[in-house]
C-alpha cells in the first residue's frame, strides 16, 4: 500500500454515478484517477462537465475507444444499461486483468431469461454474467474480494436487500407479502434531460411512478429469493420525493408464524454488528435520509406495526453513494486489498 | 342568495388552516369574513401575522372571548386539538343557530374512549360530540346539510377514506390486511415552532414519523369500520416530505376472494361519477400532489400489484384545502344552502 | 357582459405562460377558451400535457395551422421568442379584429435595431411592431383599451419598472446608477429541456445568469428612459432561484440631488393609491415572493440605504402571473370592456 | 504529529456551526473530540441531538461548566452572539494555554464602541478582544498562527471580504460605491426556532431581510476599511434563500479612475495564486453555491457591467464550512502546526 497508486478510469463520467466515483475517487489517497470517458463530451475538461470540480486537476473526458486499458488497474462504469455490455466486454479483452465497478444494471441479474424480460433484449455478454459478481459488499464479501467484474446493486435494490435479506434468511418473515414502499430523491433518475425532473415538475411535489413494474423489483425478488431458498414476487412501489439524494425504502412484512419484531431486530443486528457502515438504529429511533447525506453509511430500523402478526422495516441511505459510486469504491477496496472503508468515511451533510 | 351575504368568524386565524380559511373565505362570494381569533396576537392586523393578505381590508385580530357570536353565521375553527372543545361548546351556548366547522379532531371520533385513548384526556363536550357530523362531504353530505356541529376530517383520512370507502363498502378488500403508506407535505405539521419543521433539518430529506401511532388511524379505523361493517385495524405509516402543500396515500389492499382491480376500478368510478371534486384517474395515469396543489381536488388511481390478489390505490388532495379549510368551505355551502362548489373552483396552482 | 362569453384561443399552450393563461381563463366568468395549439402536441388532450387540467373539459390541442381564427375574439401567445411574428401575422391575416396578447419578446422592443441587435435577427413583422402597445397595465391601460396587438412585458421588466418608473419620472434618482439585483423562479427559465433546470442542478443552490447581457436589460431600459426622458444604461443581474413561482428585484438607486427616500415613497404611493394589483408595503415592511405566489398581486417597498444618498427599492410578484398570463389577462379585460380585475382576484397561496 | 492527537473541546455543540465542527473534526487525522457542550442538552448523546452522527463514539453532552479545560488543546466555540464572551474568559482563566476558535461574533469588532453600538451592550471581555485575531485565514495567516484567540469572521464577511479586500487594497475600486447583494442558505439563521425558517414558511420563497442594518455591515466596513486605508460605508442587503447551505454575494463596485475589469481579475488572481482553498474562476464562468456546498473551497468570478466604469465581482461559499467551522479548523490547523488543508479537502456534494 505505501508503494504505487492505483490507476483507475470511469466510463460515463458524464453522469451523476460517474461524478460522485470521481468525487470520492479524488480524495481517496491510494488511488489515480488516469482516464476519464464521457463520449459526448470527448476534449473537454471535467469542469466544464461538472462544474463543483473547478478545484481538481483531472484528465480531460475522451472517448472510451481512445482509452489505454492495459494502464489501468480498475474501472468504474457509469454509463446507461444497456450500452455497458459491449463496452466493458472490449474493455476485458483489452486488458483481462483489469477490476470492473460496474454501477450499471448489465450484470446484476443472474438469470438471462430474466434480464432480457426487463431490459427489452438478449444479453450481449452472457460469458461475463457468469463470472460478475453481485456487489452487494455485505452480502458477498468474499466473492467480490476475489472477483474480476462486479455487479453493483442498484440504489434500490441495496437499501431494501440490507433491509429484508437478514429476517428472509433466517426465516422469520412471509415471503409471499412483502410490500417495500421505496422513495427516492430525483438524482436517482440522472442527468439526461426529462420533463418530469426539471425544477419546476418535481418540485414541491411527489409522485409515484414505474407501478408495478420498476426495474429494480426483479434484481431485489432474487436476492431475497437467494436468501430466502425459495421464489419470491414482492410488491415495490417507487416515488419521487422532491430532494436531490437520499433514498428511504418503507418495508411492509407479515411475521412467519410465532415471530416476533424483536426477532427482526435481533436477526438484523447479529447481520450487522461488526458492519463498518450499515446501522441498525436504537428501539425508537427512525431513520431519516438527512441522516446519511452525502455519506456511504446505511440506517435500518424495525417496528411493530398495528396489524398483529406484522411488522415495518425502514432502511435508508445516499443513492449515489451507499446506492452506487461509494459502494463501488468499497468493492474495488476489497479487489485491489485496502481497507474497505479507505476513503469512505465521509459523515452525512447535515444540515 | 342574491341577498345579504353571511357572516362568518375564523377561530385560531393565526394558524395555517385558519389562514386558509380566511384566504378562501376572502373570495366566497356569498359570505363575508366578519371576525378572526388568535388570543396571543389579539390586537394585531391579519397581515402583520399572515403579510400574504397585504392586499385585504380584514377585521383585527381580537381574543376568542371577546366576539359577539350572535352576529354570526357560522365559524370555522382552526384551533389545536384539544382546546376546542371548551370554546365551541361556549360560542354555541352564546348562539345555539350558529354553523360551526370545526377542522381539529375533537369531534371526529364517535366513541369516547377510543378519543380519550388517542387525545389523552376525557373529553369535554360529549353531549355536543352526539350531535357532531363528520365532515367528509362525499360519504355525508344531507347529513351535513342538516348539521349544526361539523367535524371536518382530517387530511390522512380525506385521502385515505376517498381511496378506501367505496372498495370497503362493496367488500372489494380484505379489511384485515390494509397497509397505507401515507406521505405530507410539512403544512401538515402547523406553525407551531418544532425543530424538526425547520426549512434546514426538513429540506432535502425525508423521514417517517409516529409510525403505528398516529392519530389519524382509529379515524381512519372508523370510517373504513363503519363502510365495511366490521372492526377494522389497519396500518397508517406517515412519512414527511420537503414540500409546504399536499398529502399522498399509496395504500396496499389484498383483494377479496374473487375479485379483480377492475371491480375496485368500477366501484371508485361509480362512487364518484358525480361528485365535483373527487376524479378517478384514466387507467394508467398516476396522480400527483402537484395536480391538485392549493386546489380543492383530489385524485385517485387504481393499479395492479405484482403480487397476485393484490391492489394498489393512490389518493391525493391538497392538505390545507380539500384537507381541511376547502373541505370545510364545502360543508358551509351544504349547511347554508349555497351551491356546493361556490368559492372552491381554484385550479391546481402548477407548475 | 350579460351575454356571450368572448372566445379566446392559446397559441403554444404547452408552455409554462400558456398553461398559466390556461388556469386562468377556465375560470374567467366572461370567457371560453375555444382553441389551445401547440403543434408538438397536437392531436393530444391537454390533460397529458399538463395533468393538473384533469377537472376541466377543455378543447385537444391543435397545429396554430389549423384554428379557425374568424371564431375568436382575443388570442394569448404563448411561443417562444422569434417564432412568435410570423404567426401573429398570419392571424391578424386571417382575422383582423382579433385582440392580441403577445407574452413572448417580439413586440416589447420598439427600436428595430435594439430588436436585432438582443435577438440576432431582423423584426420579421415590422407593420405590427408599429401598433403594438407595450402591456404595462399600470402604465398604458389606455393605450391598451384601444390596442389590437398588446405586447405583455416579461416578467423581470413588470417587476422592476413598477419600483422605478413613478420615481424615475419625477426625477428622484440618478438614472446613471440604477443597479437591479434580480431573482427569479425556475419557472422563468420556461419547459423546454435544460441541463441547469433539472432538480438535481438547481435544487439547493443558486447562480447568477447572463450577467450583464440578459434580454431584459434592453427592455427595462426603454421604458426608464421614457419615464426620465433621457437613456438609462442599466445594471440588471439576474439570479436563478431554487423556487419555482416567484421574482423579487432588489433595486439600488442613488437618490438625485436633495431628493430623500420619503420622496420615493410619496412617488410610489402616489401612483399606486388607486391601483387594484399593485400595493406599496407600509415603512418597514419587507416584500417577499411568499406574498404574492400564483397572485397577481405586486408588492413595492422601499429602505434607506446605509450608503447616504442611496434608496433601495424591492419590487416583488409571481413571474406566471402579473409577470406574464395574468396581466395579459389583465389586458384583455382592458380591450374587450370587462372589469380590469375580472378572474385575477386570486390571493396569494401561501404557505 | 505522529504523536498524540490534540484533544479539542466544542462549545455550543448542539447548534449547527458546532455540529459541523464536530462533523469535520471527527474525520480529521490529528486531533480527538474530547469535550462536547450544550447545557440545555447536557447528559444526552450528541445522536440524540443530532442523529446524522448515529455511526460516531462521541463524548456525551455535558455543561461547559463542568469541563476540565485543562485537558484540551484547543476549543471551538458555537456559542450564541453575547454568551460567549464570558464564557471564553473563564476558559481561558482555567488553561491560559487553549487555543480558542471562537464561530460567534463576539471577538470580530475591533472597536468596542461599534461593538456596543451592533449587539446592545458594552463588552464584557475587552481584554482578550485586544488579543483577538480576525480568522480570515488568507489575510491574517501569520498571526493567526501565534494566536490564542482568534474570531473567526461571519459567513457573509468571508464571502465578501475575500471578493472586496484584494481590489480595494490595491485601489482598484471606490470604496464610497459598493454595494453587495447577499444570498443565504436558511442554515444561517440557525437552529433556532423562529416561524420565518420554518419549512413552510421560507421554502418555495425569497425575502430580503435586515436592510440596512445587518450585524455583519459593520463587520465588512471594517476589514475593506483596513485594506482600503480609509473609512468605509457600504451597502449589504441579505436575502434569505430557500436551500439549507451556501451563501452568494453580488458585489457592484465602480472602478478607480482608469481601471478595468481585467485590474481586478489580474488582482485577485495575485492574492490566490497559491491559495489552497479560494479559486478565482475563469473568465465567462460563473460562480454558483453548488459547486462549493459542503466545502471549505471559494468560488470568485468577475464580470464587466452595463454601465460603462462599473464591474461585478460574484464570490461563494458554504455558510456553515468556510463561513464557519471549515474556517475554524482551517485556523486550529496553522495555530497547532498542522497542514493547514488537514481534514478539509472534501470537494463539494453536487448534485
Amino acid at each position: 500500500m505505501a508503494k504505487q497508486k492505483a490507476k483507475i478510469g470511469v466510463l460515463g463520467a458524464s453522469g451523476y454515478t460517474g461524478a460522485d466515483a470521481v468525487r470520492l475517487a479524488a480524495r481517496h489517497p491510494h488511488i489515480e484517477i488516469a482516464a476519464l470517458t464521457a463520449n459526448t463530451y470527448a476534449g473537454k475538461h471535467m469542469q466544464e462537465v461538472f462544474p463543483h470540480f473547478f478545484m481538481l486537476d483531472l484528465p480531460k473526458l475522451e472517448t472510451w475507444e481512445s482509452v489505454d486499458w492495459t494502464k489501468l488497474d480498475a474501472v468504474f462504469c457509469g454509463l446507461p444499461h444497456g450500452t455497458t455490455q459491449e463496452i466493458i466486454a472490449k474493455v476485458v479483452e483489452a486488458n483481462p486483468k483489469i477490476k470492473i465497478l460496474d454501477m450499471s444494471a448489465d450484470f446484476r441479474l443472474r438469470d438471462m431469461a430474466t434480464y432480457a424480460e426487463w431490459y427489452g433484449h438478449e444479453h450481449r455478454a452472457p460469458h461475463l454474467q457468469g463470472e460478475a459478481v453481485y456487489g452487494l459488499t455485505e452480502f458477498y464479501r468474499d466473492d467480490i474480494a476475489k472477483a474480476r467484474l462486479v455487479a453493483c446493486p442498484g440504489c434500490y435494490p441495496t437499501a431494501t436487500l440490507l433491509a429484508l435479506v437478514p429476517i428472509a434468511k433466517a426465516g422469520l418473515i412471509d415471503t409471499d407479502d412483502i410490500i417495500v414502499d421505496a422513495k427516492s430523491g430525483i438524482t436517482g433518475a440522472g442527468r439526461g434531460l426529462k420533463q418530469n425532473t426539471l425544477f419546476s415538475e418535481s418540485g414541491e411535489g411527489l409522485s409515484p411512478y414505474s407501478i408495478a413494474k420498476h426495474r429494480h423489483a426483479p434484481e431485489i425478488e432474487q436476492e431475497v429469493a437467494a436468501a430466502a431458498g425459495v421464489p419470491v414476487t414482492l410488491n415495490f412501489t417507487p416515488h419521487l420525493i422532491p430532494m436531490s439524494r437520499g433514498e428511504l425504502c418503507t418495508s411492509y412484512v407479515k411475521l412467519a408464524k410465532g415471530k416476533t419484531v424483536d426477532d427482526l431486530r435481533a436477526a438484523l443486528e447479529a447481520a450487522y454488528k461488526d458492519e463498518p457502515f450499515v446501522f441498525v438504529a436504537p428501539k425508537g429511533v427512525v431513520p431519516q435520509t438527512q441522516n446519511v447525506r452525502g455519506s456511504n453509511y446505511v440506517q435500518v430500523g424495525v417496528f411493530a406495526d398495528r396489524i398483529p402478526g406484522r411488522a415495518i422495516v425502514v432502511s435508508t441511505l445516499d443513492n449515489l453513494v451507499k446506492g452506487s459510486a461509494g459502494q463501488a469504491i468499497q468493492n474495488m477496496n476489497l479487489m485491489l486489498g485496502y481497507p474497505e472503508t479507505t476513503g469512505l468515511e465521509q459523515i452525512a451533510l447535515f444540515p
